[in-house]
């Protein structure tokens, strides 16, 4: 191996490993569990691959769990160029596709190019919600933070003023996914609202 | 729902992944790439989780990709309780089994008894290491802290005083699940001896 050679298939392969190590400097705005600080985008897609494999029962249509766990475990590789953009700000999410697009790009060229044009086009599925596939880890990728904030008695919501109404229609997108998720997602955010830590609708004042 | 009906199978799936959240706060001895701050094993099992798709092709046995998947994405869940432990530290692997164990007992079994069983049966075929998938999602395990430390020009090793002949001889573990990954690596150690940032021996001083 001399510096001038081309870089051999496995040597692409893992400058493309050590270059994802990135996403665990990509912070996200949910806080985890003991409210210490926010969540970054390796461990959100960690657990999202786990709610992909203890939930998959629940799934409205039938999935293939491999291609959801790829999916999961691919979707926020983009923001280690591109950022996370709180999904409720819309201003931000402006622009958002062009920067993702050149993130995926940069990124995923860095593979040899069999497998760069296969994840660069499990990324393009999961964001174009088509797939029964790319419905079920949409929807797990909303439950996650639903979760996570319920958890910590709404903490990112308040920072930010979101208000029941709006975590309501927003997350309505897990029933794409799966009808019983959603359900019982919604429940939770009712007892949310009831007991006072998500107000239902901004206030008047 | 009331609070004294027994938890629906959803609850008690829930509850489990909701607890899995702790495993961000579970640190382990390799620092992330831009050496800020050491990885922890949400983040690192996420990583491992992509070397498996990304490298599967160079696995020394025919694997079931899905079933290695499942093997790395759970393997340091007992870690939560049990906590994590330097795998040069031979003194602090002694008892890690039996805590280990007890973590497995009571986080799996939050699982409604079927999923619990299996999760706990996929844990113990990582650390049994008897099948190919066990000892490809080893061989991962392995490859990843080793280029994290070569990236972080053996930071960790460094502060441990571990020296190259031990690196050596732990990671030839890796040539158990894939002989071209362990070729690989056991070249760019040997890099690492001779640039001299991972120090073959001990000193004799």
């Amino acid at each position: 191996m001399t510096g001038d050679a081309p870089p051999s298939r496995l040597e692409q392969q893992l400058t493309f490993l050590v270059e994802l190590d990135k996403a665990k400097s990509i912070f996200r705005q949910s806080y985890v569990t003991d409210g210490s600080r926010k969540e970054n985008d390796a461990e959100h897609m960690w657990h999202l691959a786990l709610f992909v494999l203890i939930l998959a029962e629940h799934a409205g249509e039938p999935i293939d769990v491999l291609k959801v766990l790829k999916l999961v475990l691919v979707h926020d590789i983009v923001e280690i160029d591109a950022g996370d953009v709180f999904v409720y700000d819309e201003a931000a999410r402006v622009g958002k596709a062009a920067k993702e697009a050149a993130a995926a790009e940069r990124l995923y060229g860095l593979l040899p190019p069999d497998q760069g044009a296969e994840y660069r086009a499990l990324w393009e599925e999961f964001e174009a919600k088509e797939t029964a596939e790319a419905r079920f880890a949409g929807a797990v990728d909303r439950l996650q933070p639903v979760l996570l904030n319920l958890t910590t008695k709404g903490r990112s919501w308040a920072e930010h003023g979101i208000t029941g109404d709006r975590v309501l229609a927003l997350n309505a997108r897990i029933g794409d996914g799966s009808p019983t998720l959603w359900d019982h997602a919604r429940g939770l955010l009712h007892e949310a609202m009831r007991d006072g830590y998500l107000p239902s609708a901004p206030s008047a004042s």
